[in-house]
């Protein structure tokens, strides 16, 4: 237990961080409930998250729920919460299920989000209602010794990029580490169970629920057994998560949980390495388009596949691909060759399929670079290809894919050739070309 | 009927040919019983074919059997069978089912056919036992009005290209066509039928057959119900007689019964095709095994198959190919390109399946052109290819292929880049460029 005691130091607010935060928290929570006595409404603010559980790393968020009674409508509720919030914290209006204010108090990011007080959680009216039980369940049943192994669990998974249940990770959110922890007792417990997790992998505590998930891992959550805690693990991070623990298990070191920094690669070093595989990149740029992370991130992957689509469609061989957000959305392939000979083979109908005089109409006369042939009964034309040119087709056709919605109307750039390796695009090649995990760095 | 009687005049033998090959015949059958008659045993020679039948085109190959008792072993049956073959036409020993005598008499081809003579086509002990059947039942059969008609479609199929059930051809026996006008009564009506064929047509005369084939046409053969006479038509030949049909139906020309001959291209149009095409051709060319056609052909295109399908498994892209025998083998490949990147993408398992441990062993620290990462919940790594190369991939791996049998041990070579475009590989060029059909010439 030696390297994990010694992580255990790095992340375990000491006594003075935790005064800080507990008068932070105290501080909040006394604003919070002066707004409320100046409203004639049963309101009660509730401290909830990793610091109510204390279960936090060093400077966590704090939020705070405040809790509204079931009669009051959903507009009101909304209204009148973010004005609380607005008084306490100033800070911007966000949107989960509904909107919340994120601000900042000395330093701490903090959350104050208006939510329903219910009496069971399978009664919610919104998802956040039913936080606040997520809460009282891990205060109630994380054992005190079970705290440093949540806190060790949390720091593995940052360290390797899967802690986050956020559009942009699509990972592990904290009440599924906690969970984990009370499943399989402590952290090195988890981390050899995890190392052979299957796909599709079923946990729970007391009971299982009875509702089937097609989910990579599935963890019931005790508080409601209709849902999967672990939805928003992706195939990607519940893949890593395997891959981070088994490589663990066989030699242990702090990089796990605190990966050095991933360097840019030089502008030369990218040129010589596509120089050595004999590949050649195409990157779309987009305008970045003005929405939260959560919106953005899903349709950037939708709008990376569906590229991804159309150069397939057009006989592009896609090797690997990247997407990066900065000013711009950046998405770049690497493909096989970014150019492709004009003449290519057609395959048409049999000669007994009524549609092949169609075919025999349309190519017949030199319309094509071949006549039409037979071939395994087939008829068969060398065609000529629509796009020779992987640029052309993305610069001319993106329009045509399905991209995600706020893609649509953006404006876009296609770069190829030379004008790839430049200052600009170091990260995004940086992404694409060091395949490294976060711990071998 | 105006083309079809100008053809029929040019396809008749006239008066004075039918002299000439009656006369060849009657010397032929004279020589045969003369020499049956000093042997002591009950030979019968009997004249079958298109000449018995009289449905033969100007020059046909005369067929004479030689029919033996069955009770005469089959040694026996072909030692004297070449014999007589021998003494009558010195000519060469070729092999069917068993050996016979091919030779020339007076300008015209003979075949010297030992077989036995057997009451019930359904016991016969050798397939060259039916032929005399066959004859007795067209003569019987076909109408003298319609014997022109056998001549046409004949002629048609010629000059189309698909008549011949050898295996170089792969196509309609004369049987067959007898078959046909039997069938559909007139050449027209048989154009006009087998235009609108589908793959798996179906045919016989007064009984179908219960044995069910799978070939692309079934005519049961009205001598023995058990046996498909149209079994040697591949899928491109009976796909190109319903081509040739309908086309013919579309725009009646003399050409499709005599097509142009089709001209070598130049090397300078071959390699301006090549140009515009963008492509690459690799042509193998293997020593000629000294082997009969009919032994060669299936062999060639078991060659060319397994090479293309070599190609394919190392990711080269066969757009077209083609085959021809000369003095050598040539068989010939258009490639999207003969060169490909030395960097490919290789997806192993997913991070839960055993193997992927082995994997991650195999490609960790450095040993592809990147270190192995997930996508989609699988393993990936960028790898180096085995061949970059088409030309070294044949010459190095060609042998590992299934050839035919009669190449394994064969001398080859890999002709690529530009010494495709020479004098010896016009022919075979020509015929991978030029996709008129004969008709169209």
């Amino acid at each position: 237990m030696r390297l994990e005691e010694e992580i255990l130091k790095r992340i375990t607010p000491d006594g003075e961080h935790r005064r800080f935060v507990d008068r932070v928290v105290s501080n909040l929570m006394k604003k919070v409930e002066k707004e409320i006595s100046r409203l004639n409404l049963p309101l009660e603010a509730r401290l909830v998250g990793s610091v109510a559980k204390d279960t936090y790393l060093p400077n966590p968020d704090i939020d705070i729920f405040v809790m509204f009674p079931p009669s009051v409508n959903r507009r009101e509720l909304e209204t009148i919460g973010l004005d609380i919030g607005r008084r306490v914290l100033g800070g911007e209006e966000r949107y989960a299920e509904h909107p919340y204010i994120h601000g900042n108090y000395e330093g701490l990011d903090v959350d104050l989000v208006p939510c329903y007080k219910i009496e069971n959680p399978s009664n919610i009216k919104s998802a956040v209602d039913r936080t606040p039980f997520h809460t009282e369940f891990i205060k109630k049943n994380l054992a005190d010794h079970q705290k440093p192994e949540v806190r060790l669990l949390k720091q593995f998974m940052k360290g390797t990029g899967v802690y986050g249940a956020e559009a942009k990770i699509q990972g592990f959110s904290g009440y599924l580490v906690e969970l984990l922890i009370l499943r399989y007792g402590d952290f090195l417990s988890t981390v050899k169970s995890a190392s052979e997790w299957k796909r599709g992998e079923t946990l729970w505590l007391e009971r299982r629920g009875d509702i089937k998930f097609n989910d990579p891992l599935i963890f019931y959550d005790p508080v409601d057994l209709t849902r999967n805690v672990a939805s928003p693990v992706s195939i990607d991070s519940f893949s890593r998560f395997i891959y981070a623990c088994s490589s663990y298990l066989r030699e242990k070191d702090e990089r796990f949980f605190f990966p050095r920094k991933r360097e840019d690669w030089k502008i030369k070093k990218i040129r010589e390495y596509f120089k050595k595989r004999e590949t050649a990149v195409v990157i779309v740029r987009f305008d970045r388009p003005n929405i939260v992370d959560d919106d953005l991130y899903p349709q950037i992957r939708k709008t990376e596949e569906s590229v991804a689509n159309l150069l397939k469609s057009h006989d592009f061989i896609v090797i690997d691909r990247a997407s990066r957000v900065d000013r711009h959305v950046l998405i770049a392939f690497e493909l096989q060759s970014s150019k492709l000979p004009i003449a290519k083979r057609h395959e048409g109908p049999p000669m007994w399929i009524d549609h092949s005089k169609r075919f025999l109409e349309k190519w017949k006369g030199g319309k094509g670079l071949s006549e039409p042939f037979i071939d395994q009964g087939k008829l068969v034309v060398i065609a000529k290809r629509e796009y020779t040119d992987a640029a052309e087709l993305l610069r001319e056709r993106i329009k045509t894919a399905s991209l995600g919605k706020d893609f649509k109307g953006m404006g876009f750039d296609v770069v190829s050739g030379k004008t790839v390796f430049r200052k600009d695009y170091r990260k995004i090649m940086t992404d694409l070309l060091d395949k490294r995990m976060p711990w071998e760095i």
